[in-house]
């Protein structure tokens, strides 16, 4: 049997129940992530050596529940991201009480994925940024012509935000169409950077149909936009990789229709493994999500661990930019500051709007609050 | 400004809390999905009356709950799929309490679908089987090399079987290469037809990376693959309707990765709006789901509000087949039956295989039971 290697990378998966029922679950995870096959069946030797999964251990968690770390051979996987992702949490999801918690690729299996091409370091030389918090904001809302659109980029880039991204909810709307918006809105950013001498990268929301999603990204890496934003949920992970080789501009994940995803503390992907390690592994550069206290839901403990996904050594993957937002104002970067860091993309949309008419001077002041 | 109509498309969502609450999420999901924007800085005109979500209707539902219809422009959709899903479900996919029921879309946002190519009819006069339900099985378990998936292709149609799929797990995994795979199998899928003069149909799971699944899809017509199995979990809903155009061969939507929409009765989406709706609207022919009293965890209520999503008069877009399967064995058949009606495609996988070692044998009974 033709073989990529023996190695085995391995999954921790939190399991709801009992012992006994928890072990029968682990013990089913095996089988529903592989061969899907009835136990007495499954053919001695090669398969039922090396294909089927292998609890590797079993141990009590808190709350009543436990840990299980199962190994499957990277073989499963045929080394593509999309099988990687079946392996990990594809028949399961289906099941209550199993919670993918994190996973761990040896350096055969890992060496298949890019990761993210500019990572921490990558978008810090663009930004000539080297050491303070890089700065986000999002042109909105939905429903101004492109005009309106390039003037807000403008008006930010001004006031020395890093990166001014499309409202995730912008597509290519009647009122906003993609190729007006991104030709205005790149031209606009360029104007920015050559009036204060920093640089700010214009980032157009490339997440639309399969075919187009590329053509909108080769379109906007030609007029000169600075990265993509791009919704994996909506447009499904691996393009991310795609994106990534065909344009090699850095890339903005946003996580919109990915929330049922960690909803529930007994089923679903834990934050970290999904915004951190899932989001990073695909070749996103920074993993937006909902911070703490805005008007989503998430928990301090929870942002805390998907910086750790975004960071932690994930072999020769580059560490990313972890880009809290959603519902934050300026009143709140101190502390975000302290929270997460420097080594953060911080992303306050509306809250920009919020200070007063002049955009440009609540820019400013976002920029002054990170140390300039 | 320009638009492409003035019509509203219908989201009905199931809402948690006191109804004080419930009201405000309501309202909270008119600006989330759509301008993202603190509600007193929302423009006035075009933007707060057109581009806003709007509340239809609000009132008491079953369980302490609260159901509310919501209208959106269709131009919010720019007519693309990846944006409708991201207006009905994408930001709001990550706040607890809020569940997308159902929706409705007007005919001229619907006609911007082509939908399923085939549907109901279409895979019925394919099969040259007007009346009963239809067969289908998956080849496992993974490891098998490729001569061994052809053989048991081959002996599934010999037995009668109508559509033969890759378990979802085979990718291109180097002990069973999709091109190798999908060469063998729709060879045997075309042996055993010219020997019992019905159509057996092999699909290749194509499901896989953004670039390649087109390449695979484009590869197995080639071959003359009957149909293709894809997970749209895996690798997005928009590929459907590229699969679709690109080869004209009937979809199966499998639903590994999806669990987790459903597996909340107060997040995510309903049973019948994400394994009917969507997946139909996506361009699926038939969509797979777990059968309730296998080893997955529906309801009979909520397969059959499934079946109902499948099924229901929506627009122009063909009916498609429910597939109810995961853990099936043949004793189910009568009842599955008696429950599904004749518009069902039955998928019994590692089931066929528990009846006894001559698989065909297997295959034949189980398509004696529907009437042969």
């Amino acid at each position: 049997v033709v073989s990529i290697s023996n190695d085995r990378f391995h999954a921790w998966y939190r399991v709801a129940g009992s012992q006994h029922e928890a072990f029968r679950k682990a013990k089913d995870i095996c089988l529903e992530q592989t061969v899907e096959f009835p136990e007495e069946l499954v053919p001695d030797g090669f398969i039922r050596d090396h294909v089927t999964g292998r609890i590797e251990d079993f141990r009590k968690a808190p709350r009543g529940a436990w840990e299980t770390r199962i190994s499957f051979a990277c073989d499963t996987t045929g080394g593509e991201f999309s099988q990687l992702l079946n392996v990990l949490f594809g028949n399961i999801s289906i099941k209550p009480g199993i919670r993918l918690e994190r996973f761990e690729l040896p350096l055969p299996l890992l060496k298949r994925f890019v990761g993210p091409r500019h990572g921490v370091k990558g978008l810090r030389r663009i930004l000539k940024a080297p050491r303070r918090p890089l700065l986000c904001t999002a042109i909105k809302p939905m429903g101004l012509p492109p005009a309106k659109l390039a003037q807000l980029t403008f008006l930010f880039g001004l006031g020395g935000i890093d990166i001014v991204k499309d409202d995730h909810g912008l597509a290519d709307q009647p009122f906003a169409r993609f190729r007006d918006r991104v030709k205005l809105c790149t031209r606009a950013a360029r104007e920015a950077s050559r009036r204060t001498g920093h640089a700010c990268l214009y980032a157009p929301n490339v997440s639309g149909p399969h075919r187009e999603i590329v053509d909108r990204a080769r379109l906007a890496w030609r007029e000169g936009a600075g990265a993509l934003l791009v919704a994996p949920g909506l447009a499904g992970f691996e393009v991310m990789q795609r994106l990534s080789r065909e344009t090699r501009l850095p890339l903005l994940a946003h996580p919109a229709f990915l929330g049922t995803y960690v909803m529930s503390p007994d089923s679903g992907i834990s934050h970290r493994a999904l915004f951190g390690q899932i989001v990073r592994l695909a070749g996103a550069d920074a993993s937006i999500f909902p911070n703490f206290g805005g008007r989503f839901s998430f928990t301090k403990e929870e942002c805390r661990s998907i910086a750790s996904g975004c960071r932690d050594r994930m072999g020769h993957l580059r560490p990313i930019l972890p880009s809290p937002g959603g519902g934050m104002g300026l009143s709140r970067v101190p502390e975000m500051q302290r929270f997460y860091g420097r080594d953060v993309l911080f992303l306050i949309g509306g809250g920009l709007f919020q200070d007063g008419p002049d955009v440009s001077a609540n820019a400013r002041r976002f920029r002054e609050m990170v140390g300039g």
